[in-house]
């Protein structure tokens, strides 16, 4: 049995329904589901982001306590990713990182669309980061806040569409990725959209349901973060924290 | 249930044991195997590799005759990928490619450890066309060639320690890749060659496993490559050849 | 004298009259033309130019054994260029390539004017290849089919023209590349059409003439590809094929 | 008059001298100093300076509402910059990005030495991010915790030394960035050893010397990081932190 | 004290005011300039650059004889950056390269808006040979040559701010560099005008006020650039120059 | 006929022997040679070929006036390429922008072996500029002056291959490119010596020989720079110099 928990990086009550991961699992898999309790509602930026990693981490220590064989972080800037993986020996996947890899393996090129136009630079850096940027045809936007996503589905779905045929249209992506881990559920609606008006030909990623898929597959076989990248962290006493991060063992 | 066919692209004997596939499969999922009876008997260059893509391209598009949710081809330097991905509606992954980005989610760099230092050029060009190159420290070699890679696994276990060793060593790499679908086994070995060496912290990645366990994932959630990035061929007639390839729908 | 042989590696009859280049030759040089004779009528993808490669390479394989100094492939997405370059000891090369640099030589960057839209990431991924995709402005099209080109010769030159304006006005191209070895003769037609409409400081390469030149030039001074990049495939069997490669001497 | 806040993302006392940076300042520059109070003692990987970065950010908000005229980060990861920009007006410069971007318009290339092995990835990850990654020739290390540098300044100095020869000779570094900023004050003793060893036409940047300078020298023409870059967050409340983000005016 | 030298690289009278420098030096700074006898009346373009270097070098000669600090070219093409830094031991800077560097370091992104149209490539082949073409979205230009700058003031004036805008909306820029010489002390009315059509978050960089500040930070703690990078010349006679180059010593 | 001007940029005498053009040129070419009389007597950094291009534009421009087809540039670091190009309407090829071309046409990768090791910096410099940095795995010398070359042409070509056995061994290199104009005629030596020690598969590339070459080639299908990336100067007056720069046609 494998077990994936996913930890929600936000306070927001209701953002993450565990089932829609149980309905795509395997039938060997467990999922369990935690959000953060201190930190922002959401994040829209590197600021709410660096506030919502430390209980992110806090809730990644206590999966590792709790056994699980993979970590995914349900936020679309995998806050946390690489702390977490320094501070940890289970597999952590971040929706950002595999999404892009995920899209880079699959199409010449993608769009990414996301939440606000301001947060285009913040999923450029992403993507610079990881070594993905020339993949990257551009960043576009539903210009809705996060926690307005779920009241205004409808108004999410049509400008997810419209913004997906710009991309395909103007900026000549091959692929489309779903920018916000809040808009988990509307892959299929956009998949059908794109049907519809002739751009079948054109896959849609939800980072989240992928990440989750390949936690399960990279879990089924023992890969995990290289330890060299991401070194544990030593037994420094850290003012403020009461975190207790595993000792390392020789062989780490 | 999910059906994964892995396509051999070399015509040598017993080269790939498909007990492999189904020990680390989910219950899930059904693997079938199938070698190609026309091209070299086995690949170590550009050359070699164009001669094979014909039959391998026939045996994908009978696996898409019978229906197979995803194809994994079992050859180092994805023969075929491209244009199968082309001919087909169903889902081609090839283990170069599907290696190379796995590596690079879960570490800063990577070396793979090939069976010729012929093939140097050869690797760092798919990493060139896969955009990974900048993540590629270098590439190394046992030095036997693939054919006798079997008869001689003591030596090709310890080369790929020995050269695993010098990539962590002088290259500064964070994971080792298995360079050659011949290889497939040698992992566990290599894993435990280097914790016991000093280098736990650097996982190694067995290609055709990894691919396998993520085409189970993608195949899982209906993802497939990017009609757009590899639109289906017509149906003009290619004199010496009768490969049927599949009507393209209008939503493809 | 120069013997230069140019491989057509398409079926359909007609496509290259070998006179267009005895027209540009030096008096030291000698043309002679073949196409093949199993493959596509026409390439327009991953698996038609898949399936065109084993012929040219037999032909490339003939051709050595004529004595010639020079082949040049004319297809312009270079089928068979590294497996042919493997193969012979004679200098090999194709007009994409060649075409690409040159036009680096001599402008900031370029464009490219192919005849279908989704060549796109066809030609693409071949810049990412040759390491000049940072020089490649656009691809464009005129959306006519190759085998269509000569029967609509107006309207292939007044659509070559169009987008070639576009790809000056719009994506800001210092040069245009022809993009398929079907628009030979186009290249005149083109420059004076662009002179008149105030783009007379644009060149416009016609990639099989200047290959064709190129490949002059290098035989003359007895330069070939980097057999350490290229190797000489072995002596192993290929089942299905009955190519014979040269054998490999010593200092090959 | 220009004030420069020097802020130390780390709690270990004594780290920073203010005297330091007075003995450099322009007679028109005030100089004031903090360090955080909740956080890590040192930060020697992703995790600990994940855990700096809340209080750094509550001390950057407090340095505005003091009226500062620049900020500046005393920790060579750039703790808080990107957060720390978003959320303040305020000039904020960080050490590894300033003395990389110095090093870029000074030489050709550089290298930076750190305080541990393990370190080479977070700063090559930092490159990589700045986009700077072409000019950094190694990353190298005096294999020193930050926290025993001052007291064992002899053997700092030394290996600071060897490696930065080794840096000129081996990876052929033009350049010399200090790689930790508790090396403060190494920089002379290193330019006076390396002309004495005959490498007297490498430089060697003090990454907060130079930051400190430059942030006097932008402040002193009124230029700030982009707020198009670095949006202000909005008004969302955080819970269990309770930083108070200025009101982000019209014109921002 | 710290004396920089402004050397204008163009015969124009007129066109550089020693006072703007003064109007923004620290108390402790000297400023004096000089323009070139020999050479053009203005740059725009490689071969009016390539004639400007000469004298261009004899100033700076002149200048470190009579011992300035530090010497700030005044051409937006940096005319003279590396043969003067070769022949120099003092420190000189380009208001090109430095100006894209603080660029690169306050903002994901910047773009240029120069004198003409034609200067599009040469200011990208800057960028390239400065490493920085990734964060270059746009050259734009205002289309008024460079000696009819000063006199068509609020033609100029206008041109920026609407070109700027374009920069912004169209290419997505987050920061504007000033990309003439000539333009100095446009930089508060494109400010403003930015401020007044809402785009307020997207810094101006006049590079000349930006390379004099920064000229003045370096010189202040005694940075050059580095000799290895720019080797002295040896004394070679050269014919038609009588340039004293100063003896190099052991250590340089 | 097509008539090539090889334009030598410095003023030793006897540097180059225009009979060694002469004997490689086709029967309907003429070639003709001029050196500078103003300059230095050879070129080793970025001061002295500042101090060479004026002359070398005045050689140009007599070129086009006497109505030859091409000039080639006969020195290794192309003075003068791009305000020539801008100047002339004539082809201008240099040696290293060519050759490193060429290379890349015909090898993974390539070294350029050249006189002395401050010359490093400046031509991975030129590599970055034309865009082939990725190219080129390293720049080694023979440590010899450009005007000691000839008269100690042994130790140079013992050092020339010795150092070439090293960019083969050490740096991976896949061709080599001689690095000095004054190298001309070493290319024959080195040939044979890297067969004699095993290294027959590596191309060597003599960059004046490659040039002139593809000056023929070009100009024997009137080929030339674009005018866009390098428009031609206005007719401004420039102090101290009388070129005559040809009047701009409207089609230019």
């Amino acid at each position: 049995m494998t077990h994936v928990r996913v930890v929600t990086p936000i306070t927001a009550d209701g953002f993450t329904d565990p089932g829609l991961f149980e309905s795509i699992a395997s039938d060997e898999t467990t999922v369990s589901h935690v959000s953060i309790e201190r930190g922002p509602a959401s994040i829209e930026g590197e600021f709410e982001e660096a506030l919502a990693i430390p209980d992110t981490l806090a809730k990644m220590l206590d999966a590792e306590r709790d056994g699980v064989d993979a970590i995914v972080i349900d936020g679309q800037g995998d806050p946390g990713l690489a702390p977490g993986r320094e501070a940890l020996d289970t597999l952590v996947l971040g929706p950002c990182q595999t999404g892009m890899h995920v899209a880079a393996m699959l199409a010449h090129n993608f769009s990414l669309v996301t939440v606000l136009p301001t947060l285009v630079p913040f999923f450029e850096s992403l993507a610079i980061r990881y070594g993905l940027i020339d993949r990257l045809v551009s960043v576009r936007s539903v210009d809705i806040p996060v926690l307005e996503l779920e009241a205004d589905l409808d108004r999410c779905n049509r400008a997810l569409l419209d913004e997906s045929v710009k991309a395909i249209e103007e900026d000549g992506a091959h692929a489309i990725i779903l920018g916000c881990t809040g808009m988990k559920g509307c892959a299929a609606a956009l998949d059908s959209g794109l049907a519809r008006r002739g751009y079948g030909d054109v896959p849609v990623i939800d980072p989240m349901l992928v990440t989750f898929k390949i936690a399960e597959a990279l879990a089924g076989i023992g890969l995990k973060q290289s330890k060299r990248t991401y070194p544990s962290p030593g037994t420094k006493e850290i003012t403020g924290f009461d975190y207790v991060v595993r000792e390392q063992t020789a062989a780490v």
